[in-house]
């Protein structure tokens, strides 16, 4: 166990110098929960006009921000905590607290505040620009934005700097020791299990019915059973909201005392349904830390593989198993008695799983999803490179689909125009396939700690994975690193076979290959 | 004219004072502008369990724009400035600037940093309280509170300092200058007016017919029809959007650029609309700020009276009026056709000022509305000044409205619980009355400058009303103190005449007095 008696979530508060850390710290924990606040107002229904004043908003929050996190005195604080910190007086969460405190501020002092105000300020202009362009199918109007970006990001990455490639600079910030040659070998294998499963699944000449998912599915019921399929899994709403955003994302203003998430409506009513088991996954996790780690920068998960682990588990290998939906597919007949009071659960969850090459990342099948990350990791890494130019883009992108999953975009809407991480910054992608690996080891594992598993499951329970979940992972935030979570959890380092073998073991049951 | 040609409404950035004023205090408001967006953040959906760490959260920031408001190198600056900014070579829009940031900086530094932010981590703490006790009809939970806030206001009143009475050193946060004798030799007449007004409507024995005002109307219509009428009115939704809250307000998040409001949705369906005409009227104030101003303390109103006389000004004088119904009725039979086909717009304009002694203050009629303010106005002055406990509260409510209005709560919820104001401090309710006064002269002098005022309104026309308080009163944002502004819109000061001869003329009509 990582946590033992004397060792359990308490930060050492009779220490001096924990005491001034931990004030330094719940200061601009706050300013950053704020900076969260402005973003979650920002994609969920700032007024348009606003942008421009918003702008300006977040670069003054942003440059105060960095002052406390370059603050020198956090740095000789930092310093003389190091040489201690690791004597048995102190806990866990001192280390965790130190270690995190430290990596943000050295990072932090690499950067001149300037240039952490400009891209603050760009990152607002760009998200309205994109979500604009993204609306009008415009690529053009949000080219140059994107050019900024790939201009500052190009400039972080030199400022942090790196051993072999400039992408590992910005892989580093949402994975700690990442790097672009892990990633490449990561990705091989699943390359060629998405690719040959593909191809296998359409060989095959099988078709799952999926018509049934399409209809005229009314905005408030399917905001219902997201808020009851939500509720199910263990989201807390006295300490969380759920709204609508043009992507779906989940934010803590706060964590673990106020974490919020959006979804977005189709006509396709997984579109929603699944953003929300996806987001509630992320939300599970960020509601788990531990009371006391609240106003500290180790108050979350502790990576963003980490936190994709368990969207993606909580999407997928419990979302789309049809053991889940024995246990939950009353809500959505409740929600939409038409649609489905003639559709058995067991056709439900396969269509939920049905396979097929398509154009958006955040829909796609297991099988095929991690292709998409590929396109994006590819074509981030030679922006950064400066071996493509923006204006290359859409063609590259529809190359890149045409190659990977045999069709193309019929927009760019749909195609390089989908996804708002861009309007932000690179290196966050590859973050989605670690996570389906991490998340296929914690589920393989999960499965071995209970007998009856898909009983309790198709039973309607929940409860015990989520407890299982927050015991071993969620309650420690960013104490731990990944590494030393993965060890705790699972016993071993992260390792792209379960993954491989999830997938390989589900697809070809379900489509008898 | 305040603004001729050579001292339109632009700072002088050539002047390496005002450029370092400005910069400086483009800072401070944005952090102010970070605040709002909490503050209405937890007034329109915060999850309840996040009260806490919010309540750190604003006072952390409250402690950082109250140490820019007291910077020393700001006082210095500012005092620099005082010596030279008369000159002709500075603008009245410099002028301004300094005289608001002068008084905001005095105010400021008279205030210890810890007792500020105490302050603002109490009111977080307090609004909470307070939605809960008046959801619960449980004056009790919330009297501690309530409390703390009375020896909070004393503190702050006694630090402000006062010549004659300690409630003068509230009253002149929200109008300068104003003190407890002046509001009680404005609210005697008004007080006479209304008490014999009303006893002379209630000799009459006439009754006006309001029964379609209530009704089930959905909210989705309600809100429709508010937007409608937002619409009509020429606020701009591309610089705001409307919400809901217990309590309406109208809040700028980066006035003119960003400027937002609230209603309440209940069967009786004035609440929302006239709500948005209220909060209308404010919101125009607001976006009607020259587009120069923004992210600084000169955008947005003039003072809280000066504000209240635009918010009456849009909910009363043309808000209740038959001729501005004649031109937007359409608009309310449109929404709710059961409820109003057969109802005369004649008939609904006079529901509208039907006039009954009632509970609540925000839904009350013109003649009482006066009375809801003065029974505050007494209460808080006493408490202010240690004459009266908390806990007599409900009884003493109970009393005045039974003295001033022949009537008494049935509930807390009702009664002493209904107001949000009380959660953040006292001397707000005074600029309601200063508002209707302020509003009735505006009025007069508005309704002079166009001879066929209400046909035009009438015929649907609302522009023309905007566009002229717009050029004398919104644009110069808080650039002319109150008074400069009365003399500059309609020659004379304050004086509470015109709403005596407006409220007398308009209901001895509507009752045939």
């Amino acid at each position: 166990m990582l946590v033992t008696e004397q060792n359990s979530i308490h930060f050492t508060q009779s220490d001096e110098r924990i005491n001034e850390l931990l004030r330094s710290l719940q200061e601009v924990t706050d300013l950053e929960a704020l900076q969260a606040l402005a973003d979650w107002d920002q994609q969920t229904g700032m007024p348009d006009g606003a942008s421009g004043v918003r702008s300006n908003q977040a670069a003054t929050l942003q440059g105060l921000i960095h002052e406390r996190w370059t603050s020198p005195r956090l740095g000789e604080l930092l310093n003389k905590l190091e040489e201690v910190v690791q004597r048995a007086s102190f806990t866990d969460a001192d280390r965790g607290l130190v270690r995190q405190a430290h990596r943000i501020y050295n990072r932090s002092t690499k950067l001149p505040r300037k240039l952490v105000e400009e891209m603050e300020r760009a990152r607002v202009i760009s998200h309205d620009t994109w979500v604009h362009a993204r609306a009008n199918n415009d690529f053009a109007s949000y080219a140059s934005c994107l050019e900024q970006t790939v201009r500052f990001q190009r400039e972080v990455a030199d400022l942090y700097g790196y051993q072999e490639n400039r992408y590992d600079a910005l892989l580093d910030i949402y994975e700690p020791g990442l790097t672009t040659s892990t990633v490449e070998q990561f990705f091989a294998p699943i390359r060629d299990v998405s690719v040959s499963l593909l191809q296998q699944i359409q060989a095959s000449g099988k078709k799952i019915n999926t018509s049934f998912l399409q209809g005229s599915f009314s905005e408030v019921q399917q905001k219902l059973l997201a808020e009851k399929l939500l509720t199910r899994i263990g989201y807390d709403f006295s300490r969380g909201k759920i709204a609508r955003s043009p992507h779906p994302f989940t934010t803590s203003i706060g964590a673990p005392q106020d974490v919020r998430l959006t979804v977005r409506y189709s006509d396709i009513l997984p579109m929603s349904m699944m953003a929300a088991l996806h987001e509630g996954g992320h939300a599970l996790y960020e509601q788990g830390s531990a009371p006391t780690l609240l106003r500290t920068p180790v108050a979350g998960g502790a990576s963003m593989g980490m936190h994709e682990s368990q969207s993606r588990l909580w999407e997928n290998a419990i979302g789309r198993s049809e053991a889940f939906w024995r246990g939950q597919y009353g809500l959505v007949q409740e929600a939409f008695p038409q649609s489905f009071q003639q559709v058995s659960v067991t056709d439900f969850a396969r269509a939920l799983n049905h396979v097929e090459p398509s154009l958006i990342r955040v829909e796609a099948d297991e099988v095929t999803y991690n292709l998409h990350i590929i396109i994006r990791f590819e074509i981030e890494k030679a922006l950064v490179n400066g071996e493509i130019t923006v204006a290359s883009l859409p063609r590259l992108w529809s190359e890149k689909y045409h190659a990977y999953l045999g069709i193309e975009p019929d927009s760019d809407t749909n195609g390089i125009l989908q996804d708002v991480h861009w309007t932000f910054g690179f290196g966050y992608f590859a973050s989605y396939t670690l996570g389906n690996l991490y998340g296929a080891q914690i589920y393989h594992s999960l499965r071995k700690s209970f007998a009856n598993f898909d009983q309790r499951l198709a039973a309607g329970e929940t409860a015990f994975i989520l407890e299982w979940l927050r015991e071993r992972l969620y309650t420690f935030g960013a104490i731990y690193q990944p590494d030393e979570l993965m060890q705790h959890i699972i016993g071993e380092a992260a390792n792209p076979q379960h993954l491989i073998q999830y997938l390989t073991k589900k697809f070809s049951q379900l489509y008898e290959l």
